[in-house]
């Protein structure tokens, strides 16, 4: 008897690793199953550890809850956030793949105008996979895409573009506003399907959200790293927003490309403004001095990999956002805990064991 | 007898010139009636002074020919091209309206997707009269238009804006592509409708296209001009890329914004990519020495003013650019001839006289 027609191999299959923070049970997956079924998924539960997140049948995974983190990272887990999605980047630690997709657990397939599923993780695959322009603006957007090029006046030696490190993709339906847009406009929804991806050129800041965020491990993925938020911090709500300063400031130096706009996902709910107001107050804060300092920031030339790089970069806050607050000088020390258990994890060829093994009924 | 019901006034109606540069019947206006129609227009005619250009009738327009441009402006008349459409910038000299709104013959209404006749125009003044925001990247596009805000992460001290400068719209079917990529895509047309208007930030450069281009000419007029094109110089169809990247700088010196993105036109024919090659083919070395100088062009404090900084940056086109190719230093006087003829146009309270003046049936 021949096997039953096999379904189609999606693009990157063993080479992206999907990373969703959760304190819930997994239903929402369903949603993705057509796209995600594939995928290899790490998740990573916050908050008890003791509570069971129930995976929907047929998803290959494995969980790492605190104890977990804690086991593998032994001291050094006190860099990993709890009670905060910022907990998401032990993910990015322990995957051993070069893309990582992370996307959070309240966002379901959205669609096109045309109606139709937008399979996010694919076309976050495709941002990916070609090139960025950094270094010249290209007014009709992306001109790897097909029907699209660079048009008049785009100087030729820059049209092979840069590697692309991250592909930032978009929310319909519940806006990512702060507390106090949540507050002042309730209602508002975001309707608008912006049909573009471009590339946030070198030199300018952009908010990175993580709710739908994909990017080259092997590139960028010693950047990531989403801070210190919840249990015991100042603040909560900014893990992504760190995580995107620091990561375009050194890959404006590296020479990476960064791009934002397509795919877009369905946000399904607004997270209460006023428990995100007491999250984000120091931030909104913080971030008129912060976002300056990354602004002015530059790195020396002899910092050629990602890490010199995030390293030089925790010297520089604890110099300069020292002053703001001393949780900048804890936040310094904790980015270079970071970079040694990333380096810890990623030179050593020994697999770690989570408390739940991939079940993989697709396989 | 009551009056007829009346028009509704347009925006700006009567702040706000239409400069068209052309060498033909201007039948095209037919198509624009709806939006043009209330507005005054300054045809700037090229090529041969004794050809009759044909306008429709009920349009409220001057008309300037080459006779009228060497009798207005004396010797320095030979600041403005002959032979090339960058002879529109007389147009913006002689205005005395606040906004400019330039658009070539060859481009059409477009239509949105829901079959709708796109306002060009009326998208462009929406454009002009909100801030922009070239200080830092906002995920959602355009903040100010309905329905959408800044996201979380954006700082709240930018949130004013700047002052825009500038609003560049695009172009449906044909795109504005340079000879080489003509020639091997002879029939790529652009289809897609990207709904959205972004702030090029500050410090990138873009390719700034003149077909469907509106500006303050408080703001920034001085510095668009379009340079030496066309009848006895070695280039052409590098008129708007020279005034793009002289207004960046100069915009981004000043803390002024640079919109791009909606409105679409409909480009309705594509000019003959052999002719182009041979009026770009120097622009296309060029270029690549240009826009470094461009890009790291930096620009006095006490140039506070758009004519102080297009003369110091004319200085250093000079300076730098003389060494690429003769042609840049008679390009850098013909820069402070342009703003000594601005100057006296534009000082100067009294009107000047064209050849045909308005007919204004309409009004």
């Amino acid at each position: 008897m021949a096997d039953p027609s096999p379904k189609p191999v999606p693009l990157l299959k063993d080479e992206l690793d999907i990373v969703i923070p959760t304190i819930r049970n997994l239903d929402f997956l369903e949603m993705w199953r057509p796209f995600f079924e594939q995928y290899h998924l790490i998740i990573v539960q916050d908050g008890d550890p003791n509570k069971i997140i129930k995976v929907p049948e047929g998803f290959d995974y494995e969980l790492y809850n605190r104890n977990d983190i804690n086991r593998i990272l032994g001291p050094k887990a006190n860099c990993i956030s709890f009670k905060d999605s910022a907990c998401r980047c032990f993910g990015y630690m322990v995957s051993k793949k070069k893309y990582i997709y992370t996307i959070d657990d309240d966002c379901f397939v959205a669609k096109d105008p045309s109606g139709k599923d937008i399979n996010a993780l694919e076309q976050h695959i495709k941002n990916l996979l070609s090139p960025a322009t950094p270094f010249f603006f290209n007014t009709l957007y992306d001109p790897y895409r097909e029907g699209a090029d660079f048009v008049r006046g785009y100087p030729f030696s820059l049209r092979e573009g840069a590697p692309t490190a991250v592909s930032h993709g978009l929310w319909l339906n519940i806006p990512d506003y702060d507390a106090p847009t949540q507050l002042v406009k309730p209602r508002e929804r975001n309707t608008r399907y912006v049909d573009a991806v471009l590339t946030i050129p070198k030199g300018t800041l952009f908010p990175m959200c993580g709710m739908n965020l994909a990017f080259d491990r092997e590139l960028i993925g010693p950047a990531m790293y989403f801070g210190l938020m919840g249990d015991g911090q100042p603040i909560g709500r900014y893990d992504d927003m760190w995580a995107g300063w620091c990561v375009k400031v050194i890959c404006d130096h590296l020479g990476l490309g960064v791009k934002t706009g397509l795919p877009y996902i369905w946000h399904s709910k607004a997270s209460n403004p006023f428990v995100n107001l007491k999250k984000e107050y120091k931030g909104i804060f913080w971030q008129e001095e912060i976002i300056p300092f990354f602004q002015s920031a530059t790195l020396p030339k002899d910092c050629t990999s990602v890490q010199k790089c995030y390293i030089e970069l925790s010297k520089q806050v604890k110099e300069k956002l020292g002053a703001v607050d001393p949780y900048f000088n804890k936040l310094a020390d904790a980015m270079v805990t970071w970079i040694e258990a990333w380096d810890e994890l990623n030179n050593n060829t020994s697999e770690q064991t989570s408390s739940k093994q991939a079940n993989g009924a697709a396989k």
